[in-house]
């Protein structure tokens, strides 16, 4: 409460609401700082601030950091309202508040958005159990799955079952900067059962810009948020490797089978329609062409995989992590337990180039007996 | 048969079997020489010297130009297996035959490959009435419908009706130069009802470099190969406007939405499925990141639509030809003619900007009255 004060500069930004009141409106909390948790601390603070039933300030978990002038990084947010680590140049809105303390941060909150790397879900909800509003709901920004000796955990069941509360996710197109400097693009939330729930979401997400669409697939919209990371990697390879938007293009159809195919598998209820959606077929599209996984990957390929992915992403994401090694081999764990690996080669083989047991090459070299599964016989034939 | 002598280099080429022998075999005929058709005509005739079922020599009939030096685009051909014009650089195979004369071309042949412009096809097949082998198998690799008084025509169904014969249809991932260079790819055959049919088209174009895979949703997989050129015209304009991966993302996924929902309102037969084939999603990339629509899409929307279409074309594409603008101007037909406008406002859009009734810009503009029926209610809501 002591780094916010309310000023009115539009937005139907009111004065008369002050942060902690009872007011009985939605409170929205932001687990995470980063730079698409940046973007979503913005696209919530201006619904915040335009709807009646949204409280005005939002208050966002920032991992503390020092500067290297010295200045602690909630600080800065708090006086200039940017994220000068990892979105700069960007207002996040006068109402959003860095706080340091997580308990701090989630306690009055009835909606909370996680948006952190997803391996530090799992302490992060344990720390929160007990301290959160029992009626709250959330929703995940995270990509990725814990895997667990008994199988896969998405990232929302995890928050589910370690906080009790209901969890959505939202997914889709989701190039932080290109959101952040408000340029039309498109998300879904995908919600278990409770529309009002879906509805809520919608209401905190949606801009002009940004459009929002719900649908009824909770398991299907995750799992293309998270597989479509792998496929990215696959991309990056083809594009290290000098080959041309016909070999991409067919990589990424490969890809969006084979997510398909996992998702249903894992969860028949799993919807086809979920991936002409925009977290599926326009995502994978963002994700190949533009995000920080293909970036990696085809810096990986390029230097013939002689350098390691964890010196690749120290040098080319600047603190970013890369999440698309990380769930290829959380994939490639279940495709092990179940003996799923010749059904799923695409995503098998991005595994074993990531850890360096195949050459980048063959991510399309169908002469290498791995890869070659990756596609239908070469003669291919009549599937329908 | 003039310029065409066999001699053995390897693939399997035989010398001892002759052209113009009635050998019982199958036998290509190529129709249009074009940068797709000649990349066609190099897969086909790689197909006929290693498979015994197929006559050794692919004869292509090639609209005559006379080069800058004099010399008949025809005997330039057949003398170097080039193509100077259209697809420099690559040989075609020695087995192939130019040939200027459209009925000779065809005169022996059992399987037809059409890949010309698409505004020509009609008068070819009508000079080509009762010169054909009744027994002959089509195929078309064309891009486009013909708009009749009573609706649309796909060019397979006129193909069949003029030569009454069948016709299936070969779209997919067709940036023709990556082709040509034997990148990675893949393709989707759609055809009719006869799987032997289905079959002989795969052996004919399937490589190892070059997939083939054959449904049985003619008209889907027509469709696909059609429609994606309008989206293309719309990912060049985002692209010429300077947006992002996200904006271009969106759009595909619109436009994909808005092809799935045209192809099923025209062919209730129609699947979703074919459109996570390389016809659709595939092919949707390659061409919205790849193709020449897009290139002069962007180019258009850069210039602020102050250039025409048909001069971009002239100036950006040395001779070939833009199927997009036409397919747009097309689709847009139908869309009035059966009161769709409101149904497919991506589709409508692209056509209104490509003609000049809209500014570039309005394929994102929200606030345009038009546009605005491109995206769902700014706050979308609950779909599923």
């Amino acid at each position: 409460m002591t780094t916010w004060a309310p000023f009115a500069i539009g937005h139907g930004y009111h004065s008369d609401v002050r942060a902690g009141e009872n007011t009985g409106k939605e409170r929205i909390a932001v687990i995470g700082s980063g730079n698409w948790g940046s973007v979503a601390a913005k696209l919530v603070a201006t619904n915040a601030l335009s709807h009646e039933n949204i409280h005005d300030e939002v208050r966002m978990w920032v991992f503390e950091e020092t500067l290297a002038n010295g200045e602690k990084l909630t600080q800065v947010i708090n006086k200039n309202k940017i994220n000068v680590k990892y979105l700069p140049n960007v207002n996040l809105g006068v109402n959003v508040v860095a706080d340091p303390n997580l308990e701090n941060t989630v306690k009055d909150a009835t909606m909370l958005v996680f948006c952190t790397p997803h391996q530090f879900v799992e302490s992060i909800c344990k720390q929160l159990q007990g301290k959160v509003n029992p009626n709250a709901k959330a929703i995940s920004l995270i990509k990725g799955m814990e895997v667990k000796p008994d199988g896969p955990v998405m990232l929302s069941k995890l928050i589910t079952k370690h906080l009790g509360i209901d969890c959505s996710v939202l997914m889709g197109a989701n190039i932080a900067n290109e959101v952040a400097m408000e340029q039309f693009s498109e998300a879904t939330v995908g919600y278990k059962a409770d529309t009002s729930i879906a509805k809520s979401w919608v209401q905190a997400f949606a801009t002009p810009y940004f459009h929002v669409a719900a649908i009824k697939d909770v398991e299907g919209v995750e799992l293309c948020g998270t597989l479509k990371n792998v496929v990215a990697i696959a991309a990056g390879f083809v594009d290290g490797l000098g080959m041309g938007n016909n070999t991409k293009a067919a990589i990424m159809r490969i890809g969006l089978k084979e997510m398909i195919g996992f998702s249903k598998l894992l969860f028949p209820t799993v919807s086809d329609a979920t991936f002409f959606e925009s977290c599926g077929v326009a995502d994978l599209i963002t994700t190949c062409f533009g995000g920080r996984n293909r970036k990696v990957a085809e810096a990986y390929a390029r230097n013939g995989g002689k350098r390691s992915f964890d010196e690749l992403e120290a040098e080319l994401l600047g603190g970013q992590k890369l999440q698309g090694v990380l769930t290829a081999g959380e994939v490639f764990q279940v495709l092990k337990a179940r003996n799923w690996e010749k059904k799923f080669p695409l995503f098998a083989t991005v595994h074993k180039i990531a850890i360096g047991h195949l050459p980048p090459s063959t991510i399309v070299d169908y002469d290498n007996e791995s890869a070659q599964k990756l596609h239908r016989n070469p003669s291919v034939g009549v599937i329908g």
